[in-house]
């Protein structure tokens, strides 16, 4: 199952704060962040795997749909909301689809960026993943 | 001055991306991240400076302003692309004002969370930060 973790949000009259780092809201220490956004006209995107990077996921705005597919979880999720987060483990091939237009997605990672560490060929990853 | 350094846009068809996690784009180690959003009524937000934690802000939606006050820098900067970033370093009055309601910033720092780290006095603040 993709399971979203609903994170902590400090609300009072000004809006909203939701603030990770400790070990229980994000299980790996953070070596890069990114943000995608103007997905405009509803592309597909992601569409592959890490080899060994955990991914946390968190819809900051507007909304998109992630699906996984790899060993340690399958299945699919609607991100909608600026408090809830999605784990996407190593090995997991990633697909992010109907985002809308104010989408931002916001995501976590515990490695640096390696061009080698993705898996780009469905079929290829299919053969490393096979039990 | 509050300068704001222009962050590498990835841009195609379907849409754009942001990443940062090198040092050029971070200098520091993130520790934590956190985003606020829901300033529908436009509250002043911060108010406050910290110790010893460095800050980059990066609006990912929408718009705000910040204005800084300290030795190291001062100024005001109008928050409105995801592909730019403000440092705000540690011993700096930190104000948000001019929220759009659409508004998700989105702060990188290199501490965890500890109150023992905020000054919310001005008056302390300033008498700290003096020459």
């Amino acid at each position: 199952m993709a399971e979203l973790t609903r994170l902590t949000r400090h609300s009072d009259a000004r809006g909203h704060l939701v603030s990770v780092g400790a070990s229980a809201e994000v299980p790996f220490s953070i070596r890069r962040v990114f943000w995608i956004y103007g997905n405009t006209a509803r592309f597909t995107r992601a569409e592959h795997a890490s080899r060994g990077t955990t991914q946390m996921l968190v819809c900051v705005a507007g909304s998109c749909r992630a699906t996984l597919d790899g060993p340690a979880v399958s299945g699919t999720a609607l991100l909608d909301r600026p408090d809830a987060s999605l784990l996407v483990p190593p090995m997991t091939w990633l697909v992010l689809t109907e985002f809308s237009p104010d989408c931002v997605l916001l995501v976590l990672t515990d490695t640096l960026y390696d061009p080698a560490d993705t898996i780009s060929d469905l079929d290829h990853f299919r053969a490393l993943a096979a039990p």
